[in-house]
């Protein structure tokens, strides 16, 4: 049966466009933090648009379930296959071409399967800037991105991954193709289709390709990082700063003093910029100038004075090389890697409003006391955005003296959740539900939005044939 | 049957919030613009979204359509009913509470019926900016604003109506109500609604709330007026300038000197500013900064001394104080009344990609010489969005020769709207589809995007209830 699907689909795709021997399936099988694992018939490597349509045909004809993947560095097991079923992993990466980038317009057009870092680069060979950056950038693709809505530290100045699109390529379910590639920055003819995809993970069709807004590309940057006795200082701050710079704040974000402790103490050649003791909490920001020279490092070093002087901020330090610049942002990035070394990191990726960040994290500090004395608050996030990574660190030695994980972490998890959803917040504000979070859809979601995205789902999906078990219950 | 209904409206809503003598209705079933009528057996006037519901489940149960209408502003007939028909007009004019406005989280909660400038002033009075702005900005109400994706002349900035909206509240044709209101910036949680409601043009629920974005208020502005001898070297000196100044700049209107002149010649005290000959086109150029003083201003005539240097520009006017830059911007804002005073003008709300204003400009300017020659070509537009109001302007005298006027109307729209087609560009680019351009959809939209329109209309409205014929063919 699995022979027959194998073969028909080389029959539609060509003989090396579909891989279904089990070694080289497998790292297509596994997430990349090994939590997640599926299994798959084949993995299908279509094209064009016209042969997604294809497969997808086919797939609803013959009962096979269609897992999309592009980079495959969901952290909410997104973009594996589920362990059961009839399925197939329909890759786009080998849909990669960038189609048109027009500097004149400001506006790309490229194929799902793009590395978001060639993009990047892409814009900026025309003197342009694509915004869109995060971790994964070096290999997750632009499918990936669109399909779960990505975030990122640049969200603050030019919002999530649906604010940057001005047209979408999908393949619906039932094979047929819509072209809504366009590079209009107003059309007010119709239903706004674009944003009811961005954002499904796949489990409305398969976005095929894009265009995207460029911006111009900054000539001048400037960086600091802030010291701060209070979470609440931080923000306050944190708010200060993009009132005082609204078209310029580029990056805002907070880390904890575990976090940045963590971060320095397993990094390479990573040292603390800070010469008195490290504040509690720090806030990286960063600006960006479409001048050249020094002007836009001189207005906030300006500005940070004063705020220091006044009291506001305990410790300042401002980048003043492109290297050191470098090496305050590795702090930043270093924080998955070195959490991960430091031991068992629970981590949560909530938002609330910002303002209300001090309250979130005083709340959530007290209920881990209370309930897992063991545990670490470690914070990091895009603070602009009211996002937060919000990591209960536990050692390995505790780690491995709990019996049911699985158990532990859930209850841990609402714990936190229940504290984000009293404030007005979310329990995933940038990573999406893929396979992770569907309970919670259910749990803490309004009824009425929950039905109604069922509703869609079966306007789209009746089978239920794409990405099955992610984002809603089956 | 008609009382039957009006009593039991009564009976969910009160007595005196139910109108249904024909003098009270009359301003609510014509358009401003006198060009589209309607009949409605009464008006509604709930006071919150449960009575939206009950509404909305008694018209349900009963056959009855319904119509919402906001400040009655459309330009596309969309705010008045249909002529035949059991109808309703829903009116959000008597919710109209500012719920909320939260200057350190940057958002405000109001109700669909609040006025927009009353939104602005709102904003205001917290030291904020709510960018939203349009002609009809004084009787317009938020409702509508959302329900038609509403545009205006700070997009190049801020975006279209859908681009400030943190949330919302929908009263769907079932009567259930969707409460989406929430302020966060951030929450990657399943299907995106929101935006399948802005711009659906109330055919497929009620706005009846939303939470808005709001922005740092400016605290000082550099307004220029410049000339340039074709449209080329207006689109690029403007493409340049957005280049230059990508958070600062909240304006760029281009103005033909046809248009120019109508609206000074009609307009009440309006003076030509340029000491020369008028240019052939003009930019109108807006810069906004958070920092008080003239630092903008000296920056932005910087530039353009540069610019006319080097013979990019042929004529600049900087306006040197508050009253000055009034004076520019009414020139603009007259050109509405200015037209219909100087003969009658058939309007156009085209958008193409902001590089190829130059071609649609040549091509039309030809086609109608062609085949119109008594119009005069005047243009309007929002050139940072590529959004054009084109005019074909003919005298009073010509078009009283004008047999078959709809024909005549409808046959040039549509050399126009072929143009823009061929351009990747839109037949409708702020103004929406309303009753007017129903026919536009069928003919130059995607056949799959509408068919899926089709779909989503039926998985809401199965009965049709809702603002029938708009948007959508019945």
């Amino acid at each position: 049966m699995s022979q027959k699907a194998v073969s028909a689909l080389r029959a539609l795709l060509g003989e090396t466009h579909v891989i279904a021997s089990p070694s080289d399936m497998a790292p297509h099988l596994i997430d990349w933090r090994k939590r997640h694992t599926g299994t798959a018939m084949c993995i299908a490597y279509p094209q064009h648009a016209q042969q997604v349509s294809q497969v997808l045909t086919y797939c609803r004809a013959n009962g096979i379930r269609v897992f999309p993947q592009g980079g495959n560095t969901s952290v909410c097991g997104g973009s594996v296959p589920a362990m059961d079923g009839r399925n197939i992993i329909l890759s786009l990466a080998k849909m990669n071409r960038i189609v048109e980038v027009n500097a004149g317009n400001n506006s790309m057009t490229v194929e799902a399967g793009c590395v978001l870092a060639d993009l990047q680069q892409a814009a900026s060979d025309v003197d342009r800037l694509f915004p869109l950056s995060l971790g994964a950038e070096g290999s997750c693709q632009i499918g990936g991105n669109l399909a779960t809505n990505a975030g990122g530290t640049n969200v603050v100045r030019f919002g999530n991954t649906r604010d940057l699109v001005l047209g979408l390529e999908v393949v619906l379910p039932d094979g047929r193709v819509w072209n809504g590639l366009r590079t209009l920055r107003k059309n007010n003819s119709g239903y706004d289709l674009k944003h009811l995809f961005i954002g499904s993970e796949g489990t409305l069709g398969v976005i095929t390709a894009a265009t995207l807004k460029l911006f111009p590309k900054p000539k001048s940057v400037a960086t600091a990082l802030l010291g701060f006795d209070t979470a609440q200082a931080a923000v306050e701050q944190g708010i200060r700063l993009q009132g005082m710079f609204p078209g310029e704040l580029v990056g805002l974000e907070l880390i904890s003093r575990s976090e940045f402790e963590i971060s320095i103490r397993h990094g390479h050649h990573l040292r603390n910029p800070f010469e008195q003791a490290t504040p509690a909490w720090m806030v990286l920001v960063e600006l960006a100038s479409p001048e050249a020279g020094t002007a836009i490092n001189d207005r906030l070093t300006e500005v940070l004075e004063a705020e220091f002087e006044r009291g506001a901020i305990v410790d300042v330090v401002v980048a003043a090389s492109e290297q050191h610049r470098h090496d305050l942002w590795r702090i930043r990035h270093n924080v998955t890697e070195a959490n991960g070394r430091e031991g068992m990191g629970l981590t949560h990726d909530i938002a609330v409003p910002t303002y209300l960040i001090p309250t979130f994290l005083t709340r959530a500090a007290t209920a881990l006391e209370a309930r897992y004395p063991d545990a670490t608050p470690v914070v990091v996030g895009h603070m602009g955005d009211g996002n937060l990574h919000y990591i209960a660190m536990f050692s390995h030695e505790f780690w491995a003296t709990v019996v049911d994980k699985p158990s532990f972490q859930h209850e841990l998890s609402h714990v936190l959740y229940d504290i984000a959803a009293e404030l007005d917040g979310t329990f995933s504000a940038e990573h999406g539900i893929g396979a992770l979070h569907v309970e919670e859809m259910s749990k803490y979601k309004d009824d009425v939005e929950v039905e109604i995205m069922r509703q869609i789902k079966r306007l789209f999906d009746l089978d239920d044939m794409m990405n099955p078990g992610r984002v809603l219950p089956s």
